[in-house]
Formats: C-alpha cells, structure tokens, sequence
C-alpha cells in the first residue's frame, strides 16, 4: 500500500502544466496547489478552521521548529500533529534540514549530518538523515521531506546583504580556500547518500510519503545529474530544493524550468519555499504541482496585502480614511465577511482604514484579517491557475492577475524598508 | 422617543437581583450582561463573528483610546463604531475620564476637566464633560457614559504598590496638605455639575443612552448622597464608578451591596470595570444589571484560563502533556470545536498540552484560544446567574461554580508572577 496516490486531470499543451489530485491518509488536495506555513504547528494567528475556509486544502509544519519544542516525542505522544494542531487535512513536513543551515550560527555539516546550536536552549543537535527521517515519524505528517545537504546557491563571500548574512551563517564551513563550486558538488553528491540512508531509516513508508529532493544550485549541469540520481530511487514525490535562497528571480525561473521536467511526470512535483505570484506560475508553467511559502503570513503581519495589481502597506497614511475593502472583489474573510455568514453591520467589509488603526494600535486582529486575506489570495490565485490550465489560456490568467507583469515585488506605495529580502522572505 | 428600552423579566425574592432584557438600535441583550472590552475597537485578537460565537451580545469600547487614536473625527466619517469595528450589536463606550486619571502622569483635575498628555503623541489632552460627550456622539455608542471626577478611592499616600503607583499619577494633584476625605467630597460634588454638562451637551439623545455615574469612594454616606443627586437626573440608566480602583474585595462588595439598590428599579444598573466571578454574583445579587471587564482577554493573553473551579496558568509544566481540553465540559470554541462545526481531527480540542506548546512558542494563537474561552466563561456565569434568578436557586450557582466559594483570585498552580493587581486588571 502506498502512502500516496497522484492523479493527473487536465494537461496544458502550450506548457507542461498539469491539474491534479494528491490523496493522502488524511484526505485530497488539488493541484496546483499551495500551502500555508505553520510552522510551529500553527498557521500564525489563524484558526485551522479559517485556514481551512481560505481555501487551503494542505499545510506545512516545519521539523526543525518542533524538533526543538516541543520535540517530536511529545507530539507523537498527542497522536501526532493533526490532532495536536486540530487540523484534519493533510500536512507536509520539511525535513529541518534548510533551517538547521540557515537559522544557526555556526552550524557545522559533515558526511554524517548537520551539526547545529538549539535557539531554544543553546544545545547542540545533531541532525543525520535517520534522526531527521525519525523526527517527521514521530510527527506524523503525510508527507515527509528527505534530508538535504542544501548550501547557499551562491557563494556567500560574494558581497550583498543577504549574502553576508549566509556567509556569517556558513562561517565554521568556510576555510581560506573555499571553493563553491566543489561545496555544490559535495552537497549534490551527499544529498543522494543521505536520501538513501532516510529511504532506509522511514518506518512509516505505508501512510506517509517520503519525498527526494533534488539540488544543485544555479549550475543546470549540476541540477540535471542530481535530477537523475534522486530519481533513480522510486518514491511518491519529489522537490526542488535549493531555490529562492540566495539567488536573483531569474535565476529562480532559469533553474525551476530546467529542472521540473526532469521529474517523473507521473509523480507531484513540489518546488519548495517558493514564492511570489510570478515565481509560481513560472514554476505551475513548468510543471511544478506543490508549493509553500510564508509569505502570506510574514507579509500580513507586517501590514503588507498582496492584491492581483501588487502589495499595498496597509501602514501608509494614504489608507487611513479609506473605506474599501483591502481589495475591491476579494471574497475573503477580511474583505466580504458577510458573504462567510458573519454577521456584520450591513454586510461591510474590513475597511483599509479600520486595519491600518489596527496596526498603528499594535492589534493583534491587523496581522489576522491581513493575513486571512492573504492566505486566500495565494489560494485564489491557484484557483485561476487551475482553470487557466484547464483552458490552456494563460493570457486570461494574465490579465486577471497584473501583478504577474510588475517588475518590482515590493509593496506599493513603495516602502523600501518594506522590500523582502529574498532568501529570507521565503521560507520560516 | 428614547435611545434605550429595559424590560425586566424575572425578579429575585431572595435577593435583589432581576433578570431583563435592554433594547438599542442595535438590537436587545439579555441582563445580567457582562460585556466584553474592544478597547480600540476590538476584542483583542478576536474577529467579530467569534465574539458573538463566545455569547456576547454587547461590547464595550474606551473612549480615551479612541479619542487618542484614530480620533473621533475619524469614525464618525467612517459612520461611526459599529460599521468601523465589524460589530453588529450595541456597544457601550466609557467617557475616557477613568483612563485619563489613571493612565496618564501628571494629569491635572479642575472645576473644568482633567487635562492630561496623550500617550501617543505627548499632546496636552483638555477633557471636559462636553467634549467627552461630543467625543461619544461621534463613536456613536448606543450607551454612553457621562464624565466622572474619579479620583483613588484610598488614599494614594497610603503605602503599597498599587497605591503608590496612583500617588504617582496623581502626583500633580496632592500638594503637601492634601485632604483624602476632602478630595472626595469635591468629586462628588464636581460628578452632578459635570452629569448635568454632559446631558446639556448630549447631542442625541434619541439614539444614544446617557448613562449617570454614581460616585463616592467607600464612604456609604458619600455613596448615597451621590446616588440622591445623581438619580434626580432622569436617564436612561445608572452606573457605579470609582470600584475597583485601589480599594480590597470586601469594599467593593459592602459598597456595590449599599450603592445598587439605591439606584431607580427600572432602569438598569452597571457597575464599572467589575470583575471577578464572585464579584459579579454579589453584584447581581445586589441589583446590578451590566458589568465590563478586561479580565477574560487581560489573562487569556497571558496564559491564564478561567474554569469554574479557579484560573489555570497554562504556561505551567505541568500542563506540557496535559490532552484535556481548558477545561472539561466547556462549550467553548478552543474545549468543544466541533460542536461549533469546525472541522477538528475526530472532534477533539484544543488541548492544554498544544495551547502551553503555543504560549511557550509566542504563537498568537494561545492568547486567541484562552481568550476565546475566556469570553465564554464569563458568559456561561451570565447564563447560570440568570438561570438562579429565574428559580431563585442560588446555592445551585454555588454548586455548580466553586470558585465563588474560593478565598484567592490566584491562577491555580499558583505563581506569584501572575496574581493580578487589583485596580490594575480590572479596567483597560
């Protein structure tokens, strides 16, 4: 018996885009589809029943947040994270392995495993593929990720912001004579040993769904022998993993439409911590058929609302007599209340102007209405994404979603201490 | 025409308490009420439609926050408080003359009003009672409160914390001949000549019902020489102000238990800021018909649950592997999720192990479920007080909540950190 079953419903003919259906022990979720982040077992100030009524079908807890509280053990004592979470839909865990490299100072990755420093109580954790696999057992998602040897895709000594950052991060791996490219070709190589050792050490092979993940970074040469070699091993699923960590948008896109038909067709294609609206009909182009990202929820607590024609920073004193909705036509909860049978006086909207009170007010419902709103944007999004492949009509996809076309990300008005920074913005 | 109906339903013969029912333009709740405090318009953290969900029917809003921020200019273009905040039902908003007394320093009291700084932008705030009422006219509350004089009820100078905190405040107030007693007197006095501003001022009146302040310390002659004159003004209801504002339990029941049943039969009765569960028993059983307090959302964000045996800190280790729900038997939204028909795994709750997990974690989330059954605790108090009315069976109350029976208003396992101080949680 096989954790999970993928059916393809519709196929694009002008690109490889595909609808489909992933079932999982805890029930369907169609594809394309895009997943929430709850990262410590809780989509951030969401109720599971409102995530649920955004549209979302599938959410994704992260390893490493709960590897460190409240461990794996107690949660696999409550039953696992559905109960634990109250979410009864299925769940996807990472494997703690991006975050055990990004989020620790000092961290130190040998052949065995990545070495890293708890921030919850400054303990050294040694995470090898078993532990990691062992870990997201005892968590009980239904999808569980590999773990990866996943180094910056550029090489951190190259000088900008977030680079030195990683370069910080990476520091205890870095000697004089650090040579990125042969770092990428270790952690290619490495990364198929260690999903080797998580196929063997899965205990749980029948009701959760091991996914491989392949790397490579920005180098397509790279990307295609991984592809290969991950593949190789049958599994239910498989990642692109290494993306939106360092490098420019175009190489994100350069990298996701190589990549993602070397995957198994018959297989769900998961690009992983991925991103914009643009960056995920790009991938949706390419055949990519799951994806996560925090931004909804990072973006909305920060007052920033994602619209189909860009961001708007609900901060901005331009919206503080406005009466609309965060945007006009948007059937979510924060902006058509009354169409989700809250009783509200005269079925109004949330206005722009209550939320931007809220968040001068440091109130807790501005990043809850924000972020409900922007939950169900990514899901409406999906939604026409859906239907565009259905139609193979991009161009209607097109002018439904401006935002598609704008070259800048960051929230209008502009704000530029607002502007993500990627590699940061991209995953918890 | 008047802004406010009360219809008393069921009388007590053991005791002076009533059951009844208040009419506003908004629609009718259910007396004894206890209304849940949106400071700044908003029940923090908790979306409109789940406040209704908790019971509540009517909910209050501060003035003096307000009135600092977004301004009331602000809301009555936006057509006042219910379309700003989401809320369909009656609201009720305080004057801003409690807040401006105790949370500004080195606020200055006159014949002419309190002056006071705003905390947000340092200004000089110049309160009087027809600004407070003009304030309140453009909120557009359907119950609004006249501008009180209401100073400590003990004596500042009197040493511990919580007074020395009021001395503090008050500080710009007390040269080195201040007479405690005397300070009284003239706020007494100077609450009639401020009531009879405020209804000389109230600009609708049809719409809005001005409720009187009764005032006077814990001095009953004060007391009820303030009820005499207060009452001598025809409204459409009366409160109790200046209770729980420095003085001990007992005080505040031997003062509601004298002030109440001073105040006319047919109107209703709320008493200010008014508190824990024995308190609002007492209270009822005294007369009162409304209550307000912080407490529910104040403690639920700190991890402090109500049950009907005591408060629970659910931040305490003993908890960690606790797969009770709050508490057991709860109707709430967090105990009993599916009877809401929220979709939860096998219909299980929010347990205490994944809301300490989420308190522990910094998730917003454990303020909203604690909050949430918080509200629904005091609601549920509502409706068994009611019920005891209606069968005059008290000692069925008694049974049925044993925390009216405990001495301390501790949080059980106890923990000195959290005991709240009177005077200080009792009002936003």
């Amino acid at each position: 018996m096989s954790a999970l079953r993928f059916e393809i419903l519709e196929r694009s003919r002008a690109t490889n885009a595909r609808t489909g259906k992933v079932y999982t022990p805890h029930g369907a979720f169609d594809t394309p589809a895009f997943m929430p982040v709850g990262t410590r077992a809780t989509v951030k100030g969401i109720l599971p029943h409102l995530v649920r009524a955004t549209g979302a079908q599938v959410v994704l807890a992260n390893t490493y947040h709960l590897l460190l509280r409240p461990g794996p053990d107690l949660i696999e004592r409550r039953g696992g994270l559905h109960p634990f979470m109250g979410w009864d839909g299925p769940i996807l865990t990472d494997s703690g392995g991006y975050q055990a490299y990004s989020m620790a100072d000092g961290n130190r990755v040998s052949e065995d495993s990545v070495v890293f420093k708890s921030i919850v109580d400054g303990s050294m954790i040694d995470l090898t593929p078993e532990r990691a696999i062992e870990t997201q057992n005892k968590l009980g998602a239904d999808i569980i990720m590999a773990l990866d040897d996943c180094p910056p895709s550029v090489d951190p000594r190259t000088f900008n912001l977030t680079r030195l950052r990683l370069a910080a991060q990476h520091a205890a791996n870095f000697s004089a004579g650090y040579d990125h490219d042969a770092r990428l070709t270790i952690a290619n190589e490495r990364t198929i040993r260690w999903l080797e050792r998580c196929v063997k050490a899965h205990a749980r092979p029948d009701d959760q769904a091991l996914f491989g993940i392949v790397q490579g970074g920005t180098d397509l040469a790279k990307r295609e022998w991984s592809a290969q070699r991950v593949c190789a091993i049958d599994l239910p699923g498989y990642a692109i993993g290494g993306v939106a960590v360092g490098e420019g948008p175009g190489d994100i896109a350069r990298v996701v439409a190589h990549t993602a038909p070397l995957l198994p067709q018959d297989k769900p294609r998961y690009l992983m911590g991925v991103g914009y609206e643009r960056d995920l009909v790009a991938a949706v182009r390419a055949g990519v058929d799951m994806f996560d990202c925090v931004l909804p929820t990072r973006n909305g607590r920060n007052a920033n609302a994602f619209t189909r024609t860009g961001q708007i920073r609900l901060r901005n004193a331009a919206f503080s007599e406005d009466d609309r909705p965060i945007e006009t036509g948007c059937d979510c909860l924060a902006c058509d209340p009354g169409s989700h049978g809250w009783p509200t006086p005269d079925g109004r909207p949330f206005t722009r102007a209550y939320i931007r009170h809220l968040f001068l007010s440091d109130e807790m419902l501005g990043p809850i209405l924000v972020s409900l709103h922007n939950l169900r944007h990514f899901q409406r999004l999906m939604l026409d994404i859906r239907r565009a492949i259905g139609h193979d009509d991009w161009s209607a996809l097109d002018r439904r979603w401006p935002v598609l076309s704008v070259r800048s990300y960051d929230p209008q008005p502009s704000d530029a201490s607002a502007s993500p920074e990627i590699g940061d913005a991209e995953r918890p």
